[in-house]
């Protein structure tokens, strides 16, 4: 581990890598907006918007193992192995959930988003954003201030996120009567809920990270 | 990690992970051909299908333990210890999933299973089948084409199982109004899926070690 | 691998781990008896054993916390990094389950648990507890034997649990006639019985260690 970390430290680093996880976040910050916008759409433009972002999911499913080949036939890596297979998975997760609510938000044919529902969209578009910005800084880890910054900010979010959950899911039960409704709302705020959960596990791999190279 | 591989080329492998690995495909084949029988089985056949395949499962954890104890025992294994490690618990992945299903068939007293699901039981069979080919070619990675052809296989059930699952779920939330009968099948219908999922983790990690062994 | 082992054994291990896993069963300890305390609570009582419950969870996070710091901090490891990792991730887990289930209750506005979530819970608290003497058992691997014996038993706590489990959700499915008291209930039952399993992962990760040091 310590001698692997002074090969990391003394051979060039592998840009190949910063530029996936780019590219990555910038398909998740694409998918979380156009899920932000199915609430407000038509049932054509909600089937046209599910599409987009399968779409995307099936880029980011290409990056991701497109990182892991990458991470086969590399020696030296910018930073430890087991955190660049960690953070390709979480944020190919985080991408999952986001996909896997649009989806269903088409198959269940959910007319009504809660205001709820509205609310955990917004966090995760904001949080994906901010995920994404904490991205760009690992390529200069002198900036650690900016990055612990980020991180304090996406663990924020998804607080909020819990907070909003519960608050939900106690309104769905309290106030839905058709319990196959229930069924249908409550399956998309979990995958909601865990999509901000994700994006967590993406923000402990860039601590640990931090933490490894500070 | 390369000063690994290169041991592992020039030292003996050990042919106990092999065995222990087609054991697994072996148990996972008998319990999918009896998962496939539920469907068109009376309530007394049902509880000894059910019986027969958590007997398998049984059988199954013992296998994996094995695999574990041999890896804690063994200094030079044929491919890296992280990936027998994760063949061997996704393999008992797909058995729990498999017990997990027909275990509620009977808990919750479901009579007539959706053709859908049984389109899913077919798949499961098919795809566990295809996986252990895969398994047995790993003791011959000159065999790499084979191999290839069976991890793309694989995948499309995986995609076909999707897809059905995807189907089954719209059909359920139109056409079932009884929303326990609904939750019952529902859930079925997600383990069913999962063990598919889980079989194309078993994909995946062989591909990871082709792709190390290529 | 085995030189790291050797390391291990010849250099003083560090105590701070094992006090860290200790203050994280007391903690635990705490949680499942407060647990306990809930179904024969009023509202206003089962609220304030949520809050203390959602506290403890809360200090649980710091331990686990404190423990990946100090794991990125120390070379030489009382034992494999990994099974530190997996052993603090599981302990947290668990607590994660059971203030999940108790801010259900809350949550949900349940009143009334039936005889099965009861038994669930004293399954849950023993379990904690003789997970709570394996730890102290880490101290001093020459204790084998007493260490088998406890891991013997959260096995049968675990298996003693999926039993009742099976019965409840059958119980529930046969009994229970509104869809919206048994998705709550149900939720709660799987929470209560995932915490049995990641009490099992914790006796897992001790027999690793055990079966390494023996």
């Amino acid at each position: 581990m310590k001698i692997d970390r002074i090969i990391q430290i003394l051979l060039p680093h592998d840009e190949k890598f910063y530029s996936l996880f780019e590219e990555m976040t910038r398909l998740l910050q694409k998918a979380s907006i156009a899920l932000k916008k199915i609430p407000d759409s038509d049932p054509v433009q909600t089937q046209s918007l599910a599409d987009e972002i399968e779409d995307l999911e099936h880029q980011a499913d290409e990056v991701t193992h497109r990182v892991f080949a990458e991470l086969n036939a590399t020696f030296v890596t910018p930073f430890d192995r087991e955190d660049i297979h960690e953070l390709a998975s979480s944020l190919d997760d985080v991408m999952d959930y986001i996909n896997g609510c649009s989806s269903r938000f088409v198959l269940y044919n959910v007319r009504v988003a809660p205001q709820y529902m509205r609310k955990l969209m917004e966090i995760i578009q904001l949080q994906v954003e901010t995920v994404g910005k904490g991205i760009t800084y690992l390529r200069d880890f002198k900036n650690t201030g900016m990055l612990e910054e980020v991180l304090k900010k996406v663990n924020e979010y998804e607080n909020e996120a819990d907070t909003v959950f519960n608050l939900a899911i106690a309104d769905l039960f309290e106030n839905e009567k058709n319990a196959i409704e229930l069924i249908k709302l409550k399956e998309i705020y979990i995958g909601l809920e865990t999509a901000t959960d994700r994006c967590e596990d993406v923000a402990n791999v860039l601590e640990s990270i931090l933490v490894k190279h500070a």
